[in-house]
């Protein structure tokens, strides 16, 4: 009808859309606020520069980047660590310790369009800054699995992949590969599934940059650890070299601390997940679709680094994300999208002119004490003011003819039973109030 | 401390600054689903085309325009307005009428930097659509005081100024302006208090554009209307034109309608305001601070035609938009920032490895009913930590050492009188309840 369309990947939500996108940023900020996070928020827009310090030249093309009027290289942003970095650098001495931060935001990429690639989404970051010990890393992965239970899914329907960047550096160190090389090697690890033994062995080799190591032990070795699935064959699987010893101890902690919080029966191991990012330092996770494609629908993990390269101080960190679009997805998939009555409490009926001050008066009080009402803008007839009061989704109608207004009077009309009541207009508050808690029955006669 | 700066006229909200946004937020939101409008939302990015259709190329230098990599002229919304217009023509069949419609979103401009010139802010914007009548009119403008009003602020201290498109349009077409050429002797009118006599008789007189009418007495008409400040002194000041005289029955009646919904006090009539921007067709008003220094705090009125320029259904519609900035400055101006009890409810200490299994156990029982909850994530001492639980925000701490354990207790302590007393674990959820509702004496010895 229009001849203006929105911009390809941008959505526009109606109200019933609006409505469920409510729900998801609402159950993600309550969990947070359960686990004592405070909300922040970054510039949607942000200096190039921020997010090629972190990610490289490389994330351009993936970036709403241009120049602004200023002459600036600027972006929307892909996402908001980087800002998360500025900001606790710029007051990094006056905030308490550890920091418990969430944002919700919208962050944008520039990607090729397929069918429900968006170029805009919600985002859900929750971070916990300046504690370094395993506590950190449970606390996060604890949250991560009540901003999905916050939504009504069951406790079998997803699962968190647990993995570890740490354990890694150190069994590729007693194979020869420097802390220096391992990233790159990782980056191979990354591509288990999906590529050739030839073609990783290629990779590996690569990665060596000629060190003396033996790409073909490293593959075998890889497969090994990334076909493990419990912490015990994980100990059985590794060798008694003491820089995975010590980390094997860490393990031991987080999974207790899972287990006290109550959701290691949502943890997996699985050393397949590498977490493509760099700048990952150590336990890394993925919560992910148990019961469906598998697809993920989280990811986080430690990355101690990251605050300074930034320009913030030394402070480790831990943090997970979680995107609005695979949640509807799976909420959507599951059944678990709420029935929405964002409609009024109460529609009233007003018939006729002689009505009307009357009623707008008490639609004035009744907004006043809170009740959500919508009401008949021009004068019409019963029937289809009924109509009127089912299409806005009011389950009552408060009707107001020349009659009521003379005997002071309001008639409630139940619409789903079509069963009416009456009461005095100077009871309105507490009956309508006693309608909305206790159901039509509480006045009627 | 960091070497990356936000760009300028961007804000970064700490959580202290976000608690606050997301009161007035929260407030516009609460207003609005109690007037039963329903919230939407646009994309935050648009294709060029969209705003310079509604105002014409000249606004493209205050936009956030750029090329994106699919050679598309885009840019960041400055209103949300031409969304809505889009929105409602692509579904205008199926939506019933009227249309009651809200949305918060964040706008940008491009202006020059100016201290307090920000150049993103947060905009409510609701609209009625699909009605004519004042009853439209008047529902949006109690809308919009209510809107001022959630904040606490008194009725004394912001009135909201009414004037009207259409009886300038009148009042101009018994002076022989055409319907035409009123728009831009309006932008004349606009002026009246900045420009000296001689300026505004040129300006009409171009305006004019070599019509038959007189600069000086439209200009002295001008002037008179625009110093009346009652309805009763604007009935004395007009002619008995017929349109004009036919026109103030419709003043009449809106007058009448806002006395109903409650709102008359907060209405000054002043003829002054036209609302610079062309698209306004009938009523237009501007919220300001009458105690301070009288300041727009919102604006708005009705726009019949806009909706079809937009390439929508010809569609009545009447609507107001609020910044989030002018409002913050008021609350502050005015003390009624509330102040943020954004931390905890609980913080537990945990005095000693032993405790910890149990306490993390209790948090995540705390958490799962609903409570909020920090804690130590690291050992530490009992002073240290009754300090910790302070920093954060929390009233009460709850200890677990080990004889706590041992015993099946926990210490709940009162931080501000540093009184304790002991409850069972495992009545750890009502007790607590208990002690959020009714205060610590709730569980007091």
């Amino acid at each position: 009808m229009s001849r203006f369309e929105s911009l390809p990947g941008f959505r526009a939500f109606y109200p019933e859309e609006r409505a469920k996108l409510s729900h998801i940023l609402e159950v993600w900020r309550q969990a947070c606020r359960r686990y004592s996070f405070r909300e922040w928020e970054g510039p949607v827009l942000e200096p190039l520069e921020l997010f090629t310090a972190k990610s490289g030249d490389e994330i351009v093309r993936q970036l709403f980047n241009f120049t602004d009027k200023g002459e600036r290289l600027v972006t929307l942003r892909p996402e908001m660590t980087p800002s998360l970095a500025r900001m606790v650098g710029a007051r990094a001495n006056g905030l308490p310790k550890p920091i418990r931060w969430f944002s919700i935001g919208e962050c944008f990429r520039y990607e090729k369009q397929q069918k429900g690639r968006l170029r805009s989404f919600y985002q859900l970051n929750a971070d916990l800054l300046g504690e370094a010990g395993p506590a950190a890393d449970a606390e996060i992965m604890a949250l991560c699995a009540d901003c999905l239970l916050g939504f009504g899914l069951a406790r079998e329907s997803f699962a968190i992949r647990l993995s570890d960047r740490t354990l890694w550096f150190r069994v590729l160190a007693a194979l020869g590969v420097s802390e220096e090389l391992a990233p790159a090697v990782l980056t191979a690890v990354d591509k288990l599934e999906r590529a050739t033994d030839a073609e990783l062995i290629a990779m590996i080799k690569e990665a060596l940059a000629g060190a003396n190591a033996d790409p073909v032990r490293i593959l075998s070795e890889a497969r090994r650890l990334a076909a493990v699935r419990s912490f015990t064959d994980l100990e059985a699987a590794l060798s008694k070299d003491e820089g995975v010893q010590a980390r094997l101890a860490e393990w031991r902690e987080l999974l207790s601390l899972l287990k006290n919080l109550g959701v290691a029966d949502l943890v997996r191991v699985d050393l397949g997940i590498v977490r493509g990012l760099a700048y990952y330092t150590g336990f890394v996770f993925e919560a992910f679709d148990a019961q469906g494609d598998q697809r993920a629908l989280a990811g986080g993990g430690r990355y101690d680094g990251l605050i300074e390269k930034l320009g913030g101080p030394a402070l480790p960190a831990v943090g997970f994300g979680m995107g609005d679009v695979t949640v509807a997805n799976l909420l959507e998939d599951r059944g678990l999208v709420p029935a929405y009555a964002d409609g009024p409490d109460f529609y009233v009926a007003i018939l006729g002119a002689d009505a009307r001050p009357a009623a707008l008066s008490d639609i004035s009080i009744l907004r006043a004490g809170g009740m959500r009402v919508d009401y008949n803008l021009r004068d019409g007839k019963f029937p289809k003011l009924m109509q009127a009061a089912e299409t806005a989704g009011s389950k009552f109608a408060l009707i107001y003819g020349g009659d009521e207004i003379a005997n002071g009077v309001v008639k409630v009309r139940d619409l789903t039973t079509r069963t009416e009541a009456t009461i005095p207009r100077t009871d309105i508050i507490p009956a309508l109030r006693a309608v909305l808690s206790e159901g039509f029955s509480a006045i009627q006669p």
